[in-house]
């Protein structure tokens, strides 16, 4: 096969005619407008190989993740995410792999209605790197800011299944092949919460997206708030791999994936107590969990209530640096 | 020095308060909106080590650097630059480097009035990531689409330096000191052309920076437009090394720097040449150099006048996945 281009890479394989943007992919920017009355939320997430997903992993998947992760930062806004743009370095033009990836991104990019409107390909490591654009009414977002004491902790669907397939491939914990292929579809198919999201405007207080385990992104919230939480491990959400683990040797470790194992790509969010019903008959209309899981507290410290209570400071969430 | 998570990279070094954005660094997403009236620019370039700069290249050059290409996007579109988000795959946290990156990065967003709203840090092979957001009135923005037979070719600056100073790295040419020193400025330290873009709303038909090569990024606005192009090399804006070099056996070499060289992030535009005395004006005032080097013409090809018209035609400019 002749060699492809950078224009080839982007032609081919990631541009389509624009329908929302005033201008899509083929010039030095892309132009666009939001809706009248809306605020632009903005985010940028970079995926790098051997990092945030393993060598030769599947691209279809890896397609779908790397737009899912940026649209779960637009739930986590309440925001409506619209457009994107995709940078990548690859280490070759592999079509059968730009393919696949370019099938996978575009599912969940049409399921959502969002229009890939810019792009930059180049060769190198594998890293992929998406913006992503969405409209919110003038404020109406979703801020960490918002929580406040006797506010309800939530989170959407279930927690620490996406780690606990990384830890069955180090040998960690042994997962039988159905939990392995539940948890590795939880690790690489996410689904980002965007339409449960819109549904909390003017509900929920405060919000982020669980991507590095909610040890590590509910402090976010408390620091912003200027608040402390309490959580129930007994409540959060799990699967039955999950509760299996719990109850035996490898505790501990199914503990570390349930608090604190990065992936999920779930909501976490806040909302006064009052409306615990409301958020309840929410997630029924829009067919997912949502679990309550603690209470926002006065000070500043995340307490984690298991056999005893135990205060988890500093946060021990995935930390890209840390040695 | 204790490792640095992923937060301290983007605290210590990157986040502001915010000005002109709603939301600023430290949410799910940030929160913009354009000024009423106007449309928003969004492009995205990805720098690579080994393929956009070299393995300890000057940081703080490096951080002109990644924001300058992208703002060199914007004036490209004639977008006043707003808004920036920077995504970094770093091999380190290595606070003398970071601090020196950012120093480069921010002196020359803060010379735009650009805001940094936005940021993600990893590590994993130097990668850097920008994406910039501008605004430009409804219907102003300068496409690559407009160019009409009959229009004047004009481009900023001079070309090709920089490209000499690669080439003189690998051998290829040999520059004095002085020569070198000028040349590697114009490689690491380009300056984007915005001000005078702005200056171009409503007098240039079309335009383009200067990423690839003159004879790479032209043709994208003469297929945009459907048209071909003469230009002229004796016409072409360049340094004295350039000239001298020109003039001797290394012509060759010299003559694929000026056309075809990469990096030079100057602006080629075309406009219908009874505005040929009104741009020069613009550029006096601007204090910038912008030279005509040809004639929008029927057609579709490139033609390239030295001692005989040659028609390039494929483009040989830089093409990332070209063997």
């Amino acid at each position: 096969m002749a060699a492809l281009s950078e224009f080839d890479v982007i032609d081919r394989y990631f541009r389509r005619p624009a329908s929302s943007a005033i201008l899509g992919i083929g010039d030095d920017a892309a132009l666009v407008t939001a809706a009248q009355g809306c605020e632009l939320a903005i985010s940028v997430d970079m995926l790098v190989e051997g990092r945030h997903f393993e060598t030769g992993v599947d691209p279809e998947s890896l397609g779908h993740k790397t737009l899912a992760v940026n649209l779960s930062d637009m739930a986590a806004m309440a925001a409506k995410p619209r457009w994107a743009l995709l940078a990548g370095a690859l280490p070759r033009a592999d079509a059968a792999w730009l393919e696949s990836f370019a099938r996978g991104f575009f599912a969940l990019a049409d399921a959502h209605g969002v229009e890939l409107i810019g792009g930059d390909t180049t060769r190198g490591p594998l890293n992929l790197c998406v913006t992503i654009l969405g409209e919110v009414p003038a404020g109406r977002a979703l801020r960490r800011g918002g929580a406040r004491p006797r506010d309800s902790i939530w989170v959407t669907g279930r927690l620490g299944d996406a780690a606990l397939a990384l830890a069955h491939r180090r040998g960690e914990v042994e997962l039988d092949a159905d939990e392995l292929a539940a948890c590795t579809h939880a690790l690489m198919r996410p689904e980002p919460r965007v339409d449960f999201a819109l549904r909390l405007r003017g509900l929920a207080t405060a919000a982020i997206d669980v991507s590095d385990g909610l040890a590590g992104d509910l402090p976010h919230v408390l620091r912003a708030s200027g608040v402390g939480a309490e959580i129930d491990i007994a409540a959060m959400p799990r699967s039955g791999a999950m509760e299996r683990l719990l109850g035996g040797e490898a505790r501990p470790t199914a503990l570390q994936c349930l608090l604190a194992g990065g992936d999920d790509y779930e909501l976490c969010f806040t909302a006064a107590s009052e409306n615990d019903d409301a958020i309840a008959a929410r997630a029924r209309e829009g067919h997912l969990a949502a679990t309550r899981i603690g209470t926002i507290v006065e000070g500043s410290t995340l307490f984690v209530r298991d056999e005893r209570r135990i205060a988890l400071s500093p946060p021990r969430g995935f930390a890209h640096f840390a040695v």
